[in-house]
């Protein structure tokens, strides 16, 4: 693709030679001769001069400094970079076709324009919607119900009886509706199992991560809202509700029955106690232990997490415990001394 | 069913109209005509005198104040709640018979009643008791013996060698027997992997979450020991022994050749160091680190852990850090006003 | 085996009776009547006299003082141990093969000696070298590069385009090249999806373990360098570099772009940030909590992590810190009496 075809994509205006030939999209930190780059981060400004990349992507009006690189002006480069990455997506797609060694159940119905891979298993009275892809070794088990555009990669699972919105999107491994981890303590004998009769209720445009997992209520709903996104091996209990556009990255864990606002942000391996409530627009830094309430547009950190500023002064005071005990140790001498 | 029906199940007596029909059981957030709810925790009273639910089970004895909802009164609620969740349980169960798409090894042998779902792969010399129900594109190695009743959701895996009890349930994803994680450094070579040449023990009535793993041992046996309980995405490493009745909540991760002794309760998120002992009902609250040995009964917290009013009592003065410099520097100023 | 034979497959020396069949190889605390064990950890010392071990391997001239075990002298006991593992591993292997129920893509490339088991999914022009193992329900998607003497247990998943050197193992569940976790928040719309068109590039001798995930890069490429050493439920997010010889243990996530050096030891459960860089040689205690770049061969630990003798202290000083406030109390009081 000629930059010129790129820029006139974009909506934005060549600096330079607009013939040259873009073959690939790259970060600054690799890109090189046939690839076109992006500045978005201030950080990688120094990179600007030395970059071989053929093209970079630059906000209009900012001050780069001499490149070699031809420049494509844009209102916002990082959007721009993504849209180009999606033209230069050349990753091989399956086509529409249930594969002869597919395991369609009889009573299941699946629109037009499916992909389902050898080995991928659709369980009795599931319905899914148009072009979706179930990938080799996927299963998705009875009574499921299922919009349309629904991508399931190889080996993710859907347990029975839950009910997905539409452009819902399962990583490899990725499990929705185990049964919740609920046991009756039953002293010497063993813990008994409660019956998980509930379900989970996904949202239109949800993303799961690879070997994340979503169990199903005890009773009732679990709930993934519009536009969850949730990162690899996340762990969301029985009863919990995620609000619309909240993000979750991965590792992080949310007991039983928790509710999370919408468009919260929830960094890596963050802890949230069961039976709270997060609410709207919150954000938790990587790491954070939740174990109380978060108000509306609060950022925590920290274990326990308090408000991020908080957290941030205890790391600086905590560093200074030693001298803490020094200066306490000289007072002390100090008053010892006058009081000989 | 009808109410009067229920009481009778639960050994209970109602209060108000025996004959109303119900249809499903829902916590009392969500009760809805037709819902059988149930009040344990005290912190849901207020919510007795609002709730549409059809009926409601409480403790004998127990005052409710007015209520629009019939009542079932009962010895012990939530236990009588969860043998009604029992009761209302309509998730679809597959029926006995082994698919002509599952791949049973010919030198397997299964017990009568048994269900094996399409693409799931039992291997050579697998002995499996009545009445297992192993469900598609889970996988039992060759050489593998389980117990009776046992259930494989999809994509569980198990590996060779394995012993499984009775009564034994693997959630989506589980690996059991998994090589251990050993390797010997070899200064600018690859590390040399260490043959992982034991296996894993399971005993009755044991759970396992969706994606946890359960390494074997090197030598000898990792041993899940009876009524173990097991959330997603734990980890045990090789050569651990978990007590009978333990129960081990999400994301936990213990380190290698670990005992955690009988009914210990583990919360989400603990990491416990290897080649330690943790006693029979010990207690660890959610994300505690666990670097020693744990006294039976006991209660930890934190990181690293400490009994859990030791650490209840860090966050308080980890708080008040900044006073603690404060009151310091005014000490110190008074002492140089002295001084002077 | 005779100790007789197995002392010269090791080039030790017999002190006892060669003559004595050994049959498998134990731990010091399980080893009973024909097995062989051995004793490199002082901390075991004291069951050397009691062992009733067959046979022990010690160090040469190491003063071990009684026992009723035969004694096998070698240079280094540890290493000695884990070639007696390979000559007692006796778990069943498969036989080379593909299996009828196997589903490779006829565009699909395998060399001799391979194993592929029932419902593996083999897609379109994939190349895979000489004698490897796909076991049941494993998926290779379209278009992937592997090396020789390949395994991939039950349930892992290798995505699109992938390049993997020789000698790769992948546990059960482990996924390489998901989606990483890329999105553009859109304010009330759902977040956007930056495509992820890059892959993943794994060097020779690389063990990825149960259900570990490896996102391919969103441009350019993730990299496991040769000898990495992953453990389960282990995630490396997109565009991560991990140096050759690097292990990290259970349950720690490495965010974006993060770059990790040769050689570097990870425990369990650590958090590293994205963009930043561990260099090589580096260590982290289990559960450290990385938040900036951390130098050639340092050892950190704590949250968030710092050189980990600080760590040590502040450990201790927390624990102190009731004192602390007493001491301070103290002063305080002293003052006020002597401003009367």
């Amino acid at each position: 693709m000629k930059l010129s075809e790129l820029a006139s994509h974009l909506g934005g205006r060549v600096e330079g030679d607009g013939d040259v030939e873009i073959r690939a999209a790259a970060p600054i930190v690799d890109a090189g001769n046939g690839d076109v780059t992006f500045l978005a981060n201030p950080k990688y400004k120094p990179l600007v001069a030395e970059t071989s990349a053929s093209a970079i992507i630059v906000r209009d009006g900012e001050e780069i400094g001499d490149t070699k690189a031809n420049v494509l002006r844009v209102g916002e480069p990082y959007g721009a970079f993504v849209r180009t990455l999606a033209l230069f997506d050349d990753r091989p797609q399956p086509s529409a076709g249930i594969h002869d060694r597919a395991v369609v159940a009889e009573s299941a119905e699946i629109g037009p324009g499916a992909y389902v891979g050898p080995c991928a298993v659709v369980g009795d009275n599931v319905r899914i919607g148009r072009d979706c892809r179930i990938f080799p070794n996927a299963t998705i088990y009875e009574g499921v119900t299922i919009g349309d555009r629904f991508t399931a990669h190889a080996g993710s699972v859907v347990r029975e009886g839950l009910i997905l919105g539409d452009d819902v999107t399962l990583q490899p491994g990725a499990v929705l509706g185990a049964d919740g981890f609920g046991f009756l303590p039953a002293g010497d004998a063993a813990p008994v199992a409660i019956p998980q009769i509930g379900r989970v209720k996904v949202g239109d445009n949800v993303d799961v991560g690879a070997n994340t997992t979503v169990d199903r209520a005890a009773v009732g709903e679990s709930v993934l809202g519009e536009g969850v996104k949730l990162d690899n091996l996340v762990m969301v209990a029985h009863g919990c509700r995620i609000g619309d556009g909240t993000m979750i990255a991965a590792q992080t864990g949310i007991a039983g029955s928790t509710s999370i606002g919408k468009r919260v942000i929830i960094g890596g391996q963050v802890g949230i106690n069961g039976h709270i409530d997060v609410h709207d627009e919150a954000k938790a830094a990587g790491g954070s232990r939740i174990v109380g309430d978060v108000d509306q547009g609060a950022t925590v950190a920290g274990f326990p997490a308090v408000e991020i500023g908080t957290w941030r002064r205890y790391t600086v005071l905590l560093k200074r415990l030693p001298e803490l005990f020094r200066r306490l140790r000289a007072l002390e001498a100090g008053k010892q001394g006058k009081d000989k």
